[in-house]
């Protein structure tokens, strides 16, 4: 499972992401590498790989946990429908195992195994496998996390891959166990559409996540709060840049899928094929009017910049507009002219009322200049 | 019918918007569950669905008002054109009962009752369905509300299925029963491509009103009105983004079914669909257009918000410009400069006109200035 | 005609703009109406359509005007090549008389009436149409005026429909005219590529005024003339969008001709239709660019504005920079420190040169600012 | 040969680009002429057209100058492979001869002809075209020139059509008398193909010159130097509008000319058509770099302008913030309150040392502020 | 080996350029040559061409280095698979003499020496190329090398061209000699096919070493550290646009690649060039996502900008709202209205506690300030 943290409170996140990296065998240990050579790329897990098979057919159904790799070899040619479940594809030993004994070919193991790959979909003639990434939003800490899961199915058998962790599937096996009779689920084709349908699924309730978090956003630029959004929008926009990478080649895989001439995919689970590429489409929909909103969000940020600088040219405008005049006056009536010599020469300071005169002026002035100001809307 | 409202006045807003959004039932609800299962996705509704059937051959017409949906049952195999109007998806029984009864595949039924899928056109061998948005759009308010439309027809019917709430289909009943004799509304496709294009001649109100909008917003922009209109301007691209999403499918949805080779589509009908692709076409022109100009407006907003800045930075230049120095003239005839010691030191002050002279240099340089700022036309 | 007048000088303009909608028939008086029903749609006409009449063949031509409608049924089986010309689309009653004689389908007639749909091509097998939109532009008042024109043509005879007004045809009468002996226009395919050609070369001359005044106020731009440009600039945007949606589908339209296998189109006419799609690919060519340019205008605007603020802020900074340093010396020298108590209290007032040196001070010190914002070039 | 001047040192400018214009026929004047109709559209040219005959075959070759139209002829039908220039395609007249002779269509002469046509292939049966256009770029008065190049060619000739002034293929004439024996050379679509990869290949000087000066004024704004390059910046992006509009439409002139199934291609030259058409795509990467290089440089500009806003924004506030306050102090200073009334009223006033203090509080204030300033980089 | 040096500290920056510019052959000189002349285009380099053999079987290999180009002759028809490694295609008549024994077009050695040329795809009949840009980046000096490699392969042979400098493909070789027994390797399709997809694996190393520039330098302007990030903003921008340029047609390259039906490539190996496409949609996908987020970039730094602006214009804001009315107050006490003509004229100056009162005020006003600029966030 890959997280990619958001940019935090400013300093000490750029070292946290690089450190981040550190925990994960990156795509450059593989350069160099024959293709073909299982080696897992993705963040370090711990535990072992967790191997289960959900057995089933019509009416009946049966779960087998922690099983060994060798204990599953018997379902590839049982007459039951059999899902095994592999949670934790860093356990290179263990793929390739079962790979070995379903025939499934090393480069789609290789792809089950490199987390960096995109998502799609492979015809090998006698399976067919379906790359995808669910992925995860926690919109408090606004941590992306994407799990690889690949879904391999031949025969009477579906092998479904995912990264470590929390298996996601497991609404799936709640729905089998309470259908019966199931007519369409027997079919291994419908039982991956049910894999791939769900992820995808998945992905509207991080789109609605994200959409509220851009409204949040949007909200607080255009009332002016004086909060910097700035790391905010940033984040959403890596965010959504993520997202669209794993999200964007499920159009095109699911395209591949419907368009498969493939006798694995039975003719009454098509239409739901075709249902799962609307829904695709919707996805990349979505994702597009929420980059689009997204990208707003700077321009309406910088907008919200550009407003604030004006209201504080206003505060500088009108203080010095209303003072600066004052001041001069202010500054007039502390001249030295010699009065002595001539009448002329500043005979208001000699005035009785000079003095309160002054103050009427710059009442009048200073009010004047303020019902100006009102009338400009500046106040 | 699902009401988008536009950001208000501000405060209160972004909670009022998410208040609307807990009174419906969201894609949330829906993850998880099988393929075909139908569930109603939109906003909750009180009253119960109402169905009317309208049955015209081409003479003669009857209209059977709140039938029960047993009722309807009859006219999938009668010899005259039948057209059952469903309003109000939500309630999930009677869709499913008349879906049984006319054979249609749950996924179908599951389409018209998620009023978040998108626009599409299937052909389903033994009948052909359409799903579509009708928007409305109120320019006072800005709430934009969409509401789903699926059409559904086979050999002799059209059910029409509608979100709760007035129906938008009176005028296609009237101009049937107006039409006499009906040569082509007794075919079932050239019905259901009737309830298509006037929902596709809403559009243009929709985008007529939205259109002036964007001109009111632009003349205010441009005559550097004080309101500030960020807000209506976000407002208004918020809704152009959900309107297009609404509407994008429809050139696709409509193109499916003019290349529909189904025997269901008459060949005289097919010059309207190929009408109405055209129409679809111009929907997209419009809709690019005034998104096109609604990103215009931003930037148009950004140029205002500068061009006041620039005016307030103006007056703060002009009166600085003029005071400043005036300042420092009155702040040097305020020196105490000891005048008793030199006749060099200050000899203005002990001048007859001295002062008079002070207030002709003010005047002389105060306008001045004016007069450079005028030729400047900074005022 | 549809004239969309620009925004003229600021206020009045926009109720200007609606007052002008009001005189025409809108898409609103549409919906609602069964398709196929003939409504003008556009702006109001007083006067009667005209309709005339150019028989021609190899080498004699006749030229029949005013003529009543059924005057011009003969013409339809005639050995001639003849061309109906009808002016004033919005006589309803003329359209349908005219067009049911000639079997043209309602829905051909609908679109030569409604002067708001896109242009477009269509084959009917028993005859070819062509809707495009001939736009004119008086670069003076900056009124884009569009004018709806429907071509027609089948074995032997064209009609060309234009709305009311000055018909655009003339030149292609004349050259009919003096052209003997007539090989190529004798066929009505020929004929009617004339007439769209000519209306596709009309586009170069707007384009040619529109690219003048962008470059013109780009010039005005560039050298900060004071006037202000941004009415302008929007002004000519809305015109190159308008122009856009009159002009773009016009490719599609040429493209669908020159693919069409109808008979009605004679293999040696095929190399001119080649050559006006060619012509079409330049207008589209062509008014990119010319959006491209206007769209760079409004940030050049920007530009300019931005360094209209500089030169306002630089006025202010020298301003600042030169007085306000100097009015604090000429406040020093205002301050009352005992000068009797001790002698180091203000020594320079005592000083026999020191109101000299002070303005010599304030020489030296305003000079020496103005040489280094001259060497900053703020001078 | 159209010259496009880019706008020079500001005023002026404009009226030259119009004065120029007028000297070259204008598309105004070919409109409601007949399709076909011989007229020059392009600059005025005085000197007469000129053609030579290149007449070559394996071994041999010889060049006949300056002949009269009819003189060609005979070159139709020899055996050896004739490449006949024409330089000058003002002079209709001569055109037309060859023309006629040669069995040319009136369409493609047209296009020979006139200089505003797109780049375009034609198969016309008898002979191939390619109407393309060369550009030359002069990088000190940015003055680009486009010169309209047609090459037509048929079995055993080839004609090459150039807007008058300096021919563009001499180094193609060089090539062929150098080489001996000329195996490919001696088929004219070979040659055919030499004279419009030459074009091609003069394309790469240009965007070489245009790039190195996108680079100079990057670097000019990024060094803040004060120059004005806004013009600069607008010139080259008229110049690479001009350049993308005679280019863009290579790229499928040469696909057309590489997919033409015309037996005057013969198989060897295929590869080398293969080969121009890698060319003319890497044109089009090109020309698309240098234009989002040409609009990144106003984003630059805009930076910079800021930038320089900035700084003299800094220098304001420096001042301002230094001065204002100090001002403040010496005003209080110079306050006339009473203090022989009483001990409390200006103690500093009569303190021995109260004015040194002053001017210590001065410079510590001050000194603290610059220091302050440096601290936060703004000095 | 073409390195492209970033814009280091300004000056002198653009002097490099143009000087290593000028040590390597342009593309100028190639103007007006022949198709097919075989000429070096690209950095000057010193060293002879170096000649190496890669000869193996099943289970044997052997390595023969330092060869003269004839001694590879004798492998074109070898049983073994020989790879012959040529490093250095500035020495043209090494690589002609080999060229012209393995039978290779002169046309695809002139793409081999021709360090512009785009990557392409070439399926000559008797043997295959591709030409890619192996690219190498220095995070720290910010300098692009790009390395043309050219990969040529036939029945039993693979000969790789690349420019002069260090090999890339070391790890080939020696993943080649510890495979034992090698099944797919023997295949030289699948050799050629390993070339290319390490040269792509590297692409995703300096992709990473980008995005974390683009990140440092993001997260530096969201923290408004005072360094200027322009110039290096533009560098990154300027790699990325030569990287795009050298990668962009690489996805076509191999989908030409996959497409192609040469038996050449064996049906085994298909597989594997599937995923190489795959692996260059990726190679798609981050560079425009790079691209999105270094024009982000700019956008950021100009918000950075705009906030430091306002930073600066709030110190004077603040400073000038609390001084300038307190400068207007000392003035006022400064005033010489006579005291002693009349009880109304300033007698604050007389009052005891009048200085200290004038500091009550000034102390108040200027905290009553300070504490609104804080309410206000200003401070």
């Amino acid at each position: 499972m890959e997280t990619e943290p958001s940019p935090g409170p400013a300093a000490g996140n750029n070292h946290k992401r690089r450190k981040h990296r550190a925990g994960r065998t990156s795509a450059r240990h593989k350069v160099g590498l024959m293709p073909g050579s299982l080696v897992y790329v993705g963040e370090h897990h711990e535990q072992a790989a967790s191997i289960s098979v959900f057995d089933f057919d019509a009416t009946t159904h049966r779960l087998i946990e922690a099983v060994r790799p060798e204990d599953v070899f018997a379902f590839r040619d049982s007459a039951t429908t059999s899902w095994i479940r592999v949670v934790g594809v860093h356990d290179v030993a263990v793929i390739e195992k079962i790979g070995s004994h379903f025939q499934i070919h090393p480069l789609t193991l290789e792809d089950a195994l490199n987390t960096t790959v995109r998502p799609r979909f492979e015809d090998s003639g006698s399976y067919l496998s379906v790359v995808a990434k669910s992925i995860g939003y926690d919109p408090e800490t606004r941590a992306l996390s994407t799990r690889q899961v690949s879904v391999v199915w031949g025969r009477g058998w579906v092998i479904s891959f995912e990264e470590g962790g929390q298996s996601a599937f497991g609404p799936i096996q709640e729905r089998i166990e309470k259908t019966i009779p199931r007519q369409r689920m027997i079919n291994p084709d419908y039982l991956a559409y049910a894999l791939v349908d769900l992820i995808v699924d998945h992905y509207f309730l991080v789109f609605e996540a994200i959409g509220d978090q851009i409204e949040e956003i949007e909200d607080s630029l255009v009332q002016n709060e004086e909060r910097d959004r700035l790391s905010d929008i940033l984040a959403l926009k890596r965010v959504l840049a993520t997202i669209r990478k794993a999200v964007w080649p499920v159009r095109e895989t699911v395209s591949m899928l419907e368009r498969s001439e493939s006798a694995l995919i039975k003719p009454e689970t098509r239409i739901y094929i075709r249902d799962l590429y609307e829904h695709s489409l919707q996805v990349l929909d979505t994702i597009e009017t929420s980059r689009d909103m997204a990208s707003g969000l700077l321009d309406i940020y910088l907008t919200s910049v550009s407003n604030r600088m004006n209201a504080v040219m206003k505060v500088l405008t009108i203080i010095a507009t209303i003072f600066i005049p004052l001041g001069f006056l202010a500054g007039v009536f502390g001249m030295n002219f010699d009065r002595e010599i001539s009448p002329f020469n500043m005979p208001e300071l000699g005035m009785k009322y000079g003095y309160i005169l002054f103050w009427v002026i710059v009442v009048v002035l200073g009010g004047g200049l303020v019902w100006w100001f009102r009338r400009k809307r500046w106040l």
